[in-house]
């Protein structure tokens, strides 16, 4: 008998994604859709890690409860993964409703970068906000993913894009992340866009990324990835290589905003560099394409990015699959372009606008995004030794949580064996 | 001294949408984003009636309250007054999440069709279910609408298609209303489509509608109004005259499906026959337009039905409104094609989708939702002797309702003064 402190029975459809604990590798064409489902299914977890998973008829002579052990019941409904977000920007000074009005109002990017709104707007805020207003600030956007079954997310810095605010956005994840049952992934984005004040003078502020802001945040360990936008109008290529190179070799992982804007050739140099990610990809390329097919690096689709910006051109994402490209789908959360904390809406949105299965989003909501965070090993499947992290769905057929959308449908949110919510 | 047993106080913004009982018609061009926001407002009620709205600090000179009042503080936050949505399908059988599924892989709607999908999916799965549990499957909708900020939404019938199916579905709605704290408004939608039976005797349907469900659904009061899909390939305009005419003489008011599929000169037809709404509009022509903006019919839009078919095109929106045609937002929540019983999140794709203001799409999910129900002068505004029925959102804008979508920012819903979540 295996002893347990932790167990849910009678789940309708498990949906385990996998089973074995060290799956090889990103989900690709053929398994991408592979959900593992158990019918009437049950799992036991002790110190917050799965023990054991199989059907409820055989919990009973499987699995031995502890005293003081949760015991509950599904009632035949869904139970899956925790989702995990594997793009958000989670800490922000200020809402901006006042650009997306004008968007509405027909305005351009460039009309509402005038008026003083894009990202700089964020960053003015996130300078002039104390790092305890931030933290509070930030437990909201986290209470608010938990409560829709995300119980990992990556967060990114780039508001701050200087050396003090990035160490003070850095620090506002640190805590949100210790005080808050979430997992955050904290992700350094100094590269996100260039400082106002640095104007005619980029290359000084490549610089200060290379030799002070990406020493400073790895000496106090407070991102584990860096990221970068290497767009057309944004970082370049040289830049690109530059700060990447750096931050590689100051032991982050490599994420990329590639290709979104225009196709500049990133998901190839993504997938050469030995990214983790690569993400947005709009505009990707058929050598992208081929880079990515035949690299470990998964390309992370934002949907909700091109919704709430209205932006017609979609990208490739069946041309990925069928080429072997491994594919997440993620919320991009954040006040500008997607203010959204819900992985089930961006699941929905990827199955509309971008044409995948629902059970292509569930994947890409779990176990592809464990692999697009470097977690593949503890997180994003339902499988013996990995963190009891799971949701308990109203709904008796996984499709119904990309499908019913714009509603809570997550009953239960277990994560390390606890109630999370 | 106003005495009243409910009272809020403290709305950082109070959004009154209209502080006189008696609007003369629904909001049109340059009233339709006019808002009447008291800053640090409140309200109080009595018997579920408003009785006082001003600023909180008047509240303690006008307003005395009883014993046992409700006496709440918004602490800042926007309060509106509850959601009305105008066009929802709340009761059916069956989710349809596997057309979901197959409309993701590209499937036509005449391959989902003749793969048993569609509204006759519906029609099937309702005729087989019984009373009892139409009932809790339609509780479990209305507690969702509730959450999120509904306080009232027309219910149509229509999965039913026959004299027996269409009376149960209504006895639902009827049921689900007087058990639960929200409002439905219900209405008969008999002609939502030809049911497979009457294949190749579509006028014997029509005559069935007019001469026995039509005064069957009279008889028992079972709905306020009559609607029609009136369009390509449904119901054509001999035919629709002939049921509205006859809904008309019954006592019902009128609704309209129209223009969804084509210009089939339906919202000319809509204001003709003196609905109060004319639904969908995707393919108005001028001609409507100009019908429409010289009635009292409100045109009600469903983006996100435009949204979860993925339908590139969009109704003239910013035309209808410059023409004076007064605009509602609706849901279309049903389980084909727009599964979500969100507002808040009909009001964000009106925004993001049809370019409708963040104002415009407030006075479209109020005041002039509660015009194509006719019940104006109840509701869809917070003003003196109107029903209390007013959500408090997380939120310091009213901007934010439709900006920050896809969670659930309704932290208190009122309905007729008591406290619904």
């Amino acid at each position: 008998m295996i002893e347990a402190d932790f167990q849910i029975v009678h789940a309708g459809q498990l949906v385990c994604i996998g089973t074995e604990r060290n799956e090889p590798g990103p989900r690709r064409r053929g398994e991408l859709s592979s959900l593992a489902i158990i019918p009437d299914g049950a799992l036991a977890a002790r110190d917050g890690k799965i023990v054991w998973v199989g059907p409820t008829d055989q919990a009973g002579s499987n699995v031995t409860l502890t005293a003081d052990a949760i015991d509950s019941n599904a009632g035949g409904r869904v139970v899956t993964p925790g989702l995990i977000d594997a793009h958000t920007h989670p800490v922000f000074a200020a809402p901006r409703h006042l650009e997306f009005e004008m968007r509405a109002a027909g305005k351009s990017y460039q009309e509402i970068a005038a008026a003083g709104g894009g990202i700089r707007t964020s960053v003015a805020a996130m300078r002039a906000n104390g790092l305890g207003d931030l933290i509070a600030k930030g437990r909201r956007v986290a209470d608010r993913m938990l409560a829709l079954g995300t119980t990992t997310a990556e967060a990114k810095s780039g508001y701050g894009l200087s050396l003090e605010a990035e160490i003070k956005l850095l620090e506002a994840i640190r805590e949100v992340n210790a005080l808050h049952t979430i997992d955050w992934v904290p992700t350094a984005l100094a590269a996100h866009d260039f400082p106002a004040e640095y104007q005619g003078r980029h290359e000084e502020y490549v610089t200060l990324i290379v030799e002070e802001i990406l020493p400073a945040i790895a000496d106090r360990r407070l991102a584990e990835f860096n990221d970068i936008f290497f767009d057309t109008g944004v970082f370049d290529r040289a830049q690109t290589e530059r700060i990447q190179t750096r931050a590689r070799s100051l032991g982050f992982g490599l994420k990329f905003h590639v290709d979104e804007l225009s196709d500049v050739d990133g998901a190839a140099l993504a997938a050469e560099m030995g990214a983790v990610s690569a993400d947005h990809l709009v505009f990707i390329s058929q050598k992208g394409i081929a880079a990515l097919a035949d690299s470990p690096t998964v390309a992370v689709m934002l949907p909700g990015t091109a919704y709430f910006l209205d932006l017609p051109r979609r990208p490739p994402v069946r041309q990925m699959i069928e080429a072997g490209v491994a594919v997440a789908v993620a919320t991009d959360c954040n006040p500008g372009s997607n203010m959204t904390e819900s992985m089930p809406l961006a699941m929905n949105q990827a199955c509309v606008l971008y044409k995948m299965s629902p059970a292509e989003v569930l994947v890409g909501g779990t176990l592809n995004a464990a692999w697009a965070l470097g977690r593949a090993q503890s997180i994003g499947s339902l499988a013996i030794g990995k963190q009891c992290d799971l949701v308990v769905w109203d709904a008796r057929d996984y499709r119904e949580i990309a499908y019913h959308y714009g509603v809570d449908l997550a009953v239960t949110v277990i994560k390390n064996g606890k109630v999370g919510k």
